[in-house]
């Protein structure tokens, strides 16, 4: 079955806010197994909203609305849909009652005829109730088609969509949707791609699909059937496979696991405390960290030492290291680390310090190059690399592969057996 | 003239990111004075992107799309908008070098075969440069018709459209549309939008536009007119009149200064020196500051201190003052104020401690309750917070509150004369 998302706003055709329900929407969707082929974001203009209610009807199964539900005469959404649909407009007596006892209990707002605007409803839709405000959510059915119209705001769009919304498309939907997510750091998408494209090539059922973020690779590997066993049970070799191929390089193979998820996981499954040493990631490193809700077991302190002078003040830095070989070396990356464990009392630190630039680099050190230093348990693994890009993407990359460093230093010091984040280590 | 956007991704269809791409796109457009109707997301399907491009160029004047310029076998963007306006492909050779070139540098060391494919353009299309990816950005012009090819990744999206295709865009437009953006931190969007309500309704040309950010508002301020100084003298009136009203909220009115430039300016300004003390927010404030190139001038080391014990031992935080009133307190954090000022030996430093939760809440301190303190020249001014949201959220609104109450109290120590980043402050 196939599903597409239509939002209507002027406010997303401006740029004014970012559009999170086609997300919300596309996720749910998928979920559900639905195909999704097309999004489309319209204003509040009538023949523009008229002919892409029209094209979406045409080419899918279920078109899913968002906005111009609201009480203004902008709001054309119902109206319009109708209108394309073939359905008359009356008044729905139950949703007028809910609109007054609504504005009864809302003390700050004062009801004003346009709001009985949003009492009338396309004939024989299915109206669904909004506890959250006075725009009901509508289902127009016709023809094998179907137009789902729901609130913009996303207070009254999730409750709406997860109560009343799911089940009606779940009741439709004969297949079961499984995806599972593999997750990769430190190699880059395009080899990803060398490495799986006979498992590319030769898919159909499990897909495979990549998705490229911020020196990590995310692979999708999903399988429509009729049951979530049957769909898993096509899954698992193609996803061990994969594991295979890459070994350590895989941190999780959960959804919604990040890499600084596996980091932490890994170092309480070993007992283990972190800090951390940063001069040109200023503190992005101890801040994935603490993203992660309960760090403080194993992170509770960091250091930023930007400066030549905290290096040496706060990490024990020796002051003929820094002028014999300069800030950003291997061996400042190797003594930051170890003093940072140090001062810390920890059993692992990572350092990182680098050139950022815009400014700064030179011939021999060019803006970009970034030392890190992982000292685990006395020993220090030291690492060079060339990264690309402004200052904040050189920045970023740098606390990635940071925190990938203390990873595979864990795995190499302890076995990667348990290596990657998934239901067996959670 | 017309503009429409068309982002290509999976993804998107899967909601496994959020378009952000399209709310920048948008936003930059309307910057333009380019109208706004349409905005698609299609899959790396061939007919249907084909489709999508062909409806795109008939209703619009300029079609920019994103994304599906990757190394990767179902990336076709290039491919199909070649196809659907008649151009044929080959290989160029400057691009190939840039790709070489880019490879030389990369922490992955070996090229692959794919990444040739994104040496191919099409032939008589614009050639824009990335330097922050392997995939140049293409300009085909056709019939009177534009079709402008970007990559996905916002990193390297961003400057491509600034540095190269917004002078290309204001070239094609007959009028001169001049904007300046004041940029408001501690005031909601709501507040802004009902002291300008005035200003809002009345309002035609210039235009004001809203943009809510995480803890800021930036206002947008556009006129139309034949020339740049026109256009100006109609914006300035209005400009002053909202620095009046919104006072010491305002942090800048310059399009590219961030709220961590404004600090890092104001700091140099009077000669100050920063640290940061941070527990919740675990480095967030520092990363930020690091941000700015140059931020070496003011900060040169911040700590952070996740753990009592941290407190206590690098802060100075008293043992009885963390057991009397807890670590999420006014007094704990007016103690790591003053004690990461005289640790590091800065003229400021600003020190947050709060519940982040998910975990942790309790009736008297509930998750979100934040409390930051600047210590400026010894005194120090304590400030609580009740942030909504999830953990991310509650971290990220406290590192812009943080920024700001630093900005605030050098405000108020050395007066607000110069505190706007304004040309007159570069």
């Amino acid at each position: 079955m196939v599903a597409e998302l239509i939002s209507v706003g002027t406010e997303l055709l401006m740029g004014n806010i970012v559009n999170t329900n086609a997300q919300y929407l596309a996720e749910k969707c998928a979920q559900l197994g639905l195909s999704m082929y097309h999004q489309t974001v319209v204003g509040d203009n009538p023949d523009r909203l008229a002919d892409a209610v029209r094209t979406a009807l045409n080419r899918s199964d279920l078109v899913i609305l968002t906005g111009g539900l609201g009480p203004t005469e902008d709001d054309l959404t119902k109206e319009i849909c109708a209108q394309v649909m073939g359905f008359a407009l009356e008044e729905d007596p139950h949703t007028r009652a809910r609109i007054q006892a609504y504005f009864e209990n809302n003390i700050y707002k004062t009801i004003s005829q346009n709001n009985w605007k949003q009492a009338v409803v396309p004939v024989g839709a299915r109206v669904l109730d909004n506890d959250n405000g006075t725009a009901p959510g509508l289902i127009l059915e016709k023809d094998g088609k179907a137009a789902v119209l729901l609130p913009g705001p996303p207070g009254e769009l999730h409750p709406l969509f997860e109560q009343q919304v799911m089940p009606y498309l779940q009741n439709l939907q004969p297949e079961r949707i499984v995806s599972r997510m593999i997750k990769i750091c430190g190699v880059g998408e395009s080899q990803v791609e060398d490495r799986l494209l006979d498992l590319i090539d030769a898919q159909t059922d499990p897909t495979i699909a990549t998705y490229a973020k911020t020196a990590e690779v995310h692979l999708r590997i999903t399988a429509k059937a009729s049951g979530e066993e049957e769909a898993l049970a096509r899954i698992r070799p193609v996803e061990e496979e994969i594991k295979r191929r890459f070994g350590q390089a895989v941190f999780t193979d959960r959804e919604e696991v990040t890499l600084e998820d596996a980091v932490v996981r890994l170092l309480k499954q070993h007992g283990l405390t972190v800090s951390t040493a940063e001069s040109c990631t200023g503190g992005l490193v101890s801040a994935r960290l603490v993203n992660v809700a309960g760090a403080s077991e194993v992170f509770q302190e960091g250091f930023v030492t930007y400066s030549n002078e905290a290096k040496q003040r706060v990490l024990g830095v020796k002051e003929e290291t820094l002028r014999q070989y300069g800030a950003v070396s291997r061996e400042t990356a190797e003594e930051m680390a170890a003093g940072g464990a140090a001062a810390a009392g920890t059993s692992a630190c990572v350092a990182i310090t680098g050139l950022a630039g815009p400014g700064g680099g030179s011939p021999e050190k060019p803006v970009g190059l970034v030392y890190m230093a992982c000292c685990l348990n006395g020993q220090v693994t030291v690492q060079k690399y060339q990264f690309k890009g402004n200052r904040s993407k050189i920045r970023e990359q740098s606390a990635v592969r940071a925190l990938d460093l203390l990873r595979r230093t864990i795995l190499d010091a302890y076995g990667a057996d348990a290596g990657i984040a998934s239901d067996a280590t959670v």
